[in-house]
């Protein structure tokens, strides 16, 4: 009988792996450097040998282990292809393929974002939900939409890609994705660290804010939650964006929670407090009853994820 | 064995009825007033009587009849109750479980929005693609989604509400909805006539429309086509905000397909210009290959909807 799986999230500096009993409890976790020289080509070597070290440890038999759930950044293609990961060196590469060929185990691969979503959803913010919409507040903004427990990663792969909805066509600044006004540019770490400066430089209102080139997003709420001025108006500025784009969210596929993960939502009540200021009044009505909750899983979310992914695809 | 149903669209002021083949062949349609009397209550036995003698001039026995679907405007709970449809008088009226009892057929109920999304998707502009939006540009601007070939219409009922997705926030005049910049102001039919106001009184540009009390959405199109300019730029703008919600709705759920419907819709692809005009460069590069399509029901989208609901809940 199969009684374990491993959940593996392959990020641009290390891997973090995660042994799970199939009841979805996680036994152990640990991390080895993500390998990016020769285009990436030894990645999946070390996770393989990684993983027959922890059975040869845990005296693990072959036959007790259900298979391996893997994300890794970048686009995904339905055949277990990654298109394109830049940060791993991949292209075109066949790495659901070249893992299962290696190990002899099924292996299942989706995106990064969609594992950390899965991962929220079962074990974290979005548990006991059906239908969530996570939303990441990172460096960038990432999203992932989950209808019926479902991953949509849409036709074209671009669903829940929320950061990219436009909040502010007059904004002169490009986003990085080259259009102007991204819901990134304003609710993401960098974003609010873009705009804490514009305000700082503006000079409006009293500080302890400094613009530095270390200045942070952690700095910004930090301030914010003491009560300074220009922390607080970058939190005002990042809810609205975030509020208005979650109500147009809701008026599309109305999901019943939002999960929102990252960086910046370690700040926790005060950031679901902003967002919600602005969601209530822009939503039907209807929609004003949709949850907000904060992920739970931190960096545990994307094996969390893989993990699901792999008992889905066995069921 | 089963070889016909009936698809039964019940508006404000008609009820349209069709006998369909369970291929989905439709075989007749005509239509009834609806009387709205009462609080509705005669409505659901005209129609069971409209049925029932079709049913016999063409000497149809019950055993061979699938069923009705059925639609009506409003608020639709799960159980088949409407919530409220206050053009029909309806209040917490349980209409699925009313005809059944009446009937003794198998009844099924939708939304009319759903209802006309769906006899796209089955018979019409949407035929063939499994994912898709449908967007309707009549007196408000409605919408719905359809993925995996199924309705969605939300966890509290507003997916597809994409007419109230806020494009203009500093708008001052307010929307139907109580919120001020929602799309709806702009691209249906009463908001096109709105915006093509304001522009005569302008007085900007030479144009050949009048600021009469019977300036109607058509009149605008039709000015549009022969290169009016008041009407050309009203269309810009209805392109303008219908486009960037697409895109948004893109980067949300990334359809396959974007059905656009209602009387706006018949000005053509001159329209799909307008809106794709602004659609392709706000959406991701991915999002770009979403296709276009215009609705090719008509009225009869409703009926069809329902016979493809009856069929779906029959399988």
């Amino acid at each position: 009988m199969k009684k374990y799986g491993f959940g593996v999230d392959i990020g641009g500096t290390t891997c973090k792996l995660g042994l799970f009993s199939v009841e979805g409890e996680l036994l152990e976790k640990w991390e080895i450097p993500t390998v990016t020289e020769n285009g990436g080509a030894d990645i999946l070597e070390h996770v393989a040998a990684a993983i027959e070290g922890k059975m040869a440890q845990r005296a693990i038999p072959p036959e007790r282990v259900l298979g391996i759930g893997l994300d890794t950044p970048g686009v995904i293609e339905q055949n277990g292809v990654v298109k394109q990961a830049a940060n791993l060196g991949w292209r075109d590469y066949p790495a659901e393929q070249v893992l299962a060929g290696r190990t002899g185990m099924k292996v299942c691969i989706c995106n990064d974002a969609n594992a950390a979503a899965l991962g929220e959803f079962w074990k974290g913010g979005g548990m006991g939900y059906s239908d969530m919409v996570m939303v990441t507040l990172g460096t960038g903004v990432g999203g992932a939409v989950i209808l019926d427990g479902r991953i949509r990663s849409g036709v074209h792969g671009i669903a829940g890609e929320i950061g990219h909805i436009t909040i502010h066509p007059e904004e002169t600044v490009p986003c990085g994705c080259g259009k102007h006004g991204c819901l990134e540019q304003y609710a993401s770490a960098t974003g609010l660290v873009r705009v804490a400066r514009k305000l700082i430089q503006k000079q409006e209102a009293q500080t302890t804010l400094k613009d530095t080139p270390e200045l942070s997003a952690k700095q910004v709420l930090a301030a914010a939650k003491q009560g300074d001025a220009v922390g607080l108006k970058a939190l005002e500025i990042l809810g609205k964006a975030l509020g208005f784009s979650l109500a147009a969210v809701s008026q599309v596929i109305d999901p019943e929670v939002f999960v929102i993960g990252g960086g910046v939502s370690k700040a926790g009540e005060i950031l679901l407090a902003a967002v919600k200021k602005y969601y209530i009044p822009e939503v039907l009505p209807a929609g004003r009853a949709t949850e907000f909750a904060l992920a739970v899983l931190g960096n545990d979310a994307g094996m969390y994820g893989c993990m699901k992914l792999l008992l889905d695809k066995t069921e």
